[in-house]
């Protein structure tokens, strides 16, 4: 109240869960703050950052969830089970963790092909070893056919803290420049081609990968990491804004820095999508202190997964706000989607 | 080949995920090692425990998940959300471990009515609370309306082993007792009475609850544990089969002193099920060296969760398979079922 009723003027049926609840966005938020954190409220989740960090003895240890829905569950560069180890595993990057151990939780839909399951946990057990983590336990369970669709995949993972001081949205302070560490849009551009049909002159593969090395990189480095956001479900400005909310902080980007691939650009504008808030499954931004930044970004652009580093912004003032310098000069507030444009693209 | 083809001489679709798969049967034994285990070949994976156990600096931490899709979302005595907390935390439990940490991630249908996500998520909270688990982390998905069922939950979770010795299948020994922690069978007949609108003369309630406070008071009393495992999908056969399976030994058990309420019986003979098989939610077996039995019997009794507990056979040999003494004393082999009684019962 009612933001909620602004956002959706004609609302079919508001106590009723939406598919844009799930989209990363402004329902997502709500749906949060009015369900989940009033519920489970302790100290680790009110942090709201990509994992929760616990103390045990001798060690910090990073926790983190992510269930997959995407569909279709294969597409161009992936699957589903790439992203399911990725996507935690990245989320423990996030937290400064090196990645150790996943739950799987397979929820399979009754008529699944076995081969698609097989090509799924194939590249489930590809992508834990190029990130260097073990499956250590799991579950399976079958739903009716009708009741599912395909499969959802579940994983958990914990890892060893390693950054030497907290990264959280907390952290970030006035004056950080904001760097991301490659072109944007892949991913949600993949998943949207095989969903709709398109075909594109390139075509255009998702950029889903473990980002652990380049985190280690920076942390070798020496590079001061105020803090890490995987720009998945709502792209950049989503993760932006999440991160001016929690901080408190205003951050301006040059729409002019920010990298896209040629061919996004093009799908972008034949379908009517803003890049910015296109999901990617291997990309992520920074926020650090300036004198850091040349160091950093050397850093980054000798690790693969990083190699297309650049500075995007910086963080600019007590305006918790997201603004964006057009190529044109203009400044225009980047903010939040009621929903998202792509549901289910991780 | 071909026990599959031994147990279903028909199979619409051998190619094809079924229902059976996620049963807890041989089905479910079968794609854990034809597709899991190869895939994901590490020893913690390998001990097919309830969860794994990790080595850090300064502790010694279990790690556990479980997806929960039962059906209907709420049933006499629980939700899924009590699942979904209790499920995991019992899991820990199992390995001797005490529960500190859950992730939670939902996947929504669109169209889930709020009230009944609220519902939920409440019971969440307060088994979370009775369990003394703190809900640190979480990740929320929607899919569209008819391409889920209402909400699936998986839950993952970490506690620290405090049991000075390994809990395991493996550390079973010939002439161990088996007692179980009260009456078994209340949870699926629980389930099937809304799932299928039958009305008993005494109502049956799930056993829902959380495992740990029984555990917790053995360990206290010095019990030596050699093994614990919940009885829940599949039941106490299905629980036995596989500790009989990974200990490679023989369990004899004796039908006359396993417990089951009465109206749970009735429910069984008008229904055609055997009771053995049905899925509990806060029972356990117990597997130990019969000089503690009675300080074991004496201890559980004295906990709320486990006032019921009683002994029911024992280890008696290198046979890897569970026998069941009958009311009139002929011996018949138990075995695991191809599926399960009741599909979706966790």
């Amino acid at each position: 109240m009612n933001e909620f009723a602004l956002q959706c003027p004609a609302p079919a049926a508001p106590d009723r869960v939406q598919l844009a609840h799930g989209g990363g966005g402004r329902l997502t938020a709500q749906l949060i703050e009015r369900v989940f954190l009033p519920a489970f409220a302790n100290p680790a989740l009110r942090v709201l950052h990509d994992g929760a960090v616990l103390e045990t003895p001798g060690a910090r240890l990073a926790f983190t969830t992510d269930s997959f829905v995407v569909s279709p569950l294969e597409f161009p560069g992936g699957n589903i089970g790439h992203l399911a180890v990725c996507g935690t595993v990245n989320d423990l990057a996030m937290c400064g963790a090196r990645p150790l151990w996943l739950s799987a939780g397979f929820i399979l839909e009754e008529g699944l092909p076995f081969d698609v399951l097989e090509r799924v946990v194939a590249s489930m057990r590809d992508a834990a070893r190029e990130a260097g983590v073990a499956i250590v336990t799991g579950d399976t369970k079958v739903v009716d056919h009708g009741k599912g669709d395909g499969m959802f995949i579940n994983t958990a993972g914990i890892g060893t803290v390693v950054a030497p001081t907290a990264i959280s949205p907390r952290a970030v302070q006035e004056g950080d420049v904001v760097l991301v560490s490659g072109d944007l849009g892949c991913h949600g551009i993949a998943v949207l081609s095989v969903r709709e049909g398109l075909e594109f002159e390139a075509p255009v593969e998702s950029d889903v990968a473990p980002l652990w090395p380049a985190v280690e990189a920076l942390l070798g480095a020496g590079v001061e990491i105020h803090c890490l956001r995987d720009l998945t479900r709502g792209g950049l400005a989503t993760a932006l804004n999440e991160i001016a909310t929690a901080s408190g902080l205003g951050i301006t980007i040059e729409e002019s820095a920010v990298p896209h691939a040629p061919s996004v650009r093009a799908a972008c504008e034949l379908l009517g999508l803003d890049p910015l808030y296109l999901a990617n499954e291997g990309r992520f931004a920074a926020f650090l202190p300036e004198c850091d930044l040349e160091r950093a970004l050397a850093t980054l652009r000798a690790c693969a997964v990083s190699q297309g580093a650049v500075a995007i912004g910086r963080v600019s003032g007590a305006s918790a706000r997201v603004d964006l310098r057009t190529v044109i000069g203009s400044l225009r507030v980047l903010d939040l989607l009621s929903g998202e444009q792509l549901p289910r693209i991780c």
